[in-house]
């Protein structure tokens, strides 16, 4: 079962969107058995529509179309397909009345080109778009069955949920694919795959291993395919509690948990508090802390010391420490994990200190260094660690490591 | 000038990862006047990159190629690159020891992957990748230029802002272009469409105007296209003086310029200081201000008060005042950025209060709703703002009102 996606819009071409719907159309089409083998997206030109139609014909089951059907004079799919597939265009008065409806709902009046976006090709099923005024268009062809969709992620999402999907699955009886995401932190993608070499080796045939990093964050996804789906789902099972077994380590959670995330289950489920004393990461963890909902429950607030002042005054950093070990140093990540904890009256505080660049680095203390403190009824830790030379990817860097060291701490505690 | 664009990776295709590469690679080859026609994701599978790259053969000048790059099994870029290419793999020793250097930088042992990660294809010239490991290779084959980089966003806009670009434009000289990018806050695109909608008309046939949105900042951009520069830049500049004079109140910045940039560059100029005492905002405000290096002159900390314990506390907003107004309300805003200013002892403070969502809203007070304070010597000023019901977008929008009532402020000091 294969499937090709094409996207057909200026405006991705050229950079002014992103193509969020090939994601999200390859997501639904693998959870439903599709190899989608293909993204393309190609202007609204005539010949490069053509071009991408032709070059999927014959070689797939399935091929989904977006954009391009739209009510302005740039939009020419649907003249385009007419050509690819021998046929011209028809007024659907069912279509046009839904239009109608529609638009005098929204307080607009119709004009001849709302009354044009009823117009359809002859050949193609109709799927009507409860959600905007362009209808979805299912044509078939040589056994590759092609869908037309509007462009705009809403109204492509409800074609695609109500009327497309339900129909690829009830047509093609598939294979069963099932995804298992185990996140991971703490480690480069080079050493990660050092030390899974042999479980990568022993997996089963019909299970694939694949290394997604995203700034820091390492995700393991198992792939497994199948045709019964309990004995895929034990097959993979069984594999993911060997991951668990060889890299404890280094992961913390599964599917597309956050560190952030995970910490505040821990927190909750502990019943305990946190709150940060941020230097060079100058509020990122706060931030990132924060984005999770219902985050108010366990996280109290922070100070950002940016300048030394705050760092004495506020968080009771000694001025002798300062002086004589410097403000990005163990011994002032430690005072300032202590001093915000006592301030603010939780069970942990994580603090950071370093320099995240591109200025202010020094031989024995290169930009890029960062000293990491988590204090606790039972202490303080402290971790110095080393990243690279851009300002804002250390910026992240330091706050995920902060974030783990967290972890770590309430995991333990 | 065509180009074409290939982003390889499995986790495209299943819709883990949105492909963000291309539109900025999109973004940047139409600045330097090419015509992407064409944007291909394909597997990490030999067959479709080797297909997709027979299918730009001889078609376009430039094709641009992303990912498989990495050390590990499922990255077979190089190897199809080889074939294509009829070259083999060599190892490159200079690319071996920055690699070397920056494993020992960060404290891990090198191991066969990341060697492996050295060798490159033997017919190919090394673009030396100074913010990763995997380096880029340029290939030319029957006047067809391909370039293949690391899939990391981060370390594929090193190479293309560093090497890449610098030489086709060098090699491409064709048509003059210039673009100005006029950065605006504080209305809607349509809006702005709207009240440029005669300015638009108005201008010459060889410029054309661009809307480009991004999370409530919209870039107005102008491209021109001409045969002799100073008239093209005398061109350009006159209508953005007109831009400048039909949205004086939107126009915050040019080029790529952010809010918190240009506030940086006022208090600089000014020789004054800023602090945040941030609530639901939760540290992204002041993450916004220290993501701008330098920052440190400037910005002195923060106060992030979750809880109302520490809007007390620390900023010394009256108890009388939270009960009787609720924390999310301008009186506690106000309280909060006058604690901020007097704790810290800066020229000016911001503090948000608001309700990010998804829960806490009620009828009177919706998620969504933001009080923005601003307090300098010149007193307080204080917005309400409601924006929607997403939580990360609504902490962003709320951080950026916050940044631009400061901006206001400070140039009317």
């Amino acid at each position: 079962m294969k499937a090709a996606i094409i996207t057909i819009g200026d405006e991705l071409l050229i950079g002014q969107t992103i193509d969020t719907n090939s994601a999200w159309m390859g997501a639904e089409l693998s959870k439903s058995g599709f190899d989608v083998y293909r993204i393309t997206s190609v202007h609204d030109r005539r010949e490069d529509i053509i071009y991408a139609l032709n070059e999927a014909a014959g070689k797939t089951d399935v091929v989904l179309i977006t954009g391009g059907l739209g009510p302005t004079s740039d939009d020419i799919t649907k003249q385009t397909l007419c050509e690819f597939f021998n046929t011209h265009l028809v007024m659907n008065y069912e279509v046009l009345s839904m239009i109608e409806v529609m638009m005098s709902h929204r307080n607009f009046p119709m004009n001849d080109k709302n009354r044009r976006q009823a117009e359809v090709p002859e050949s193609c099923r109709v799927l009507k778009n409860a959600a905007g005024t362009a209808p979805g268009m299912w044509f078939e062809k040589n056994s590759t069955i092609y869908i037309s969709m509007p462009g705009v992620p809403h109204e492509m999402k409800y074609l695609m949920k109500e009327l497309v999907l339900p129909e690829l699955n009830q047509r093609f009886t598939s294979q069963i694919i099932i995804h298992r995401n185990i996140m991971t932190y703490g480690t480069f993608e080079s050493k990660l795959a050092d030390i899974l070499a042999d479980f990568e080796s022993g997996l089963p045939e019909n299970i694939k291993l694949a290394y997604l990093p995203a700034s820091g964050v390492i995700k393991l996804r198992l792939t497994g395919t199948g045709s019964e789906h309990d004995h895929l789902l034990n097959l993979i099972n069984e594999q993911v509690r060997k991951l668990y077994a060889t890299i404890p380590e280094f992961i913390y959670g599964e599917d597309e948990e956050s560190l952030e995330m995970v910490i505040g289950k821990l927190l909750m489920a502990k019943n305990k508090t946190v709150v940060t004393a941020e230097s060079c990461t100058g509020g990122e963890i706060s931030h990132l802390i924060t984005s999770v909902p219902g985050s108010s429950v366990y996280y109290k607030g922070s100070v950002i010391a940016y300048s030394n002042s705050v760092k004495t005054q506020l968080l009771g950093v000694q001025d002798y420490i300062l002086t004589r070990y410097g403000s990005v140093s163990e011994n002032t990540a430690k005072e300032m994990a202590v001093g915000a904890r006592n301030l603010f009256n939780t069970d942990f505080a994580i603090s950071t200190s370093g320099i995240a660049g591109p200025d202010g680095g020094t031989e024995a203390k290169p930009v890029g260094t960062v000293w990491i403190a988590v204090a606790s009824e039972r202490g303080t830790v402290c971790e110095k660690r080393v990243f690279g030379n851009d300002r804002i990817t250390n910026i992240t860097r330091f706050s995920l490591a902060a974030l783990n060291l967290l972890r770590k701490q309430i995991i333990n505690y």
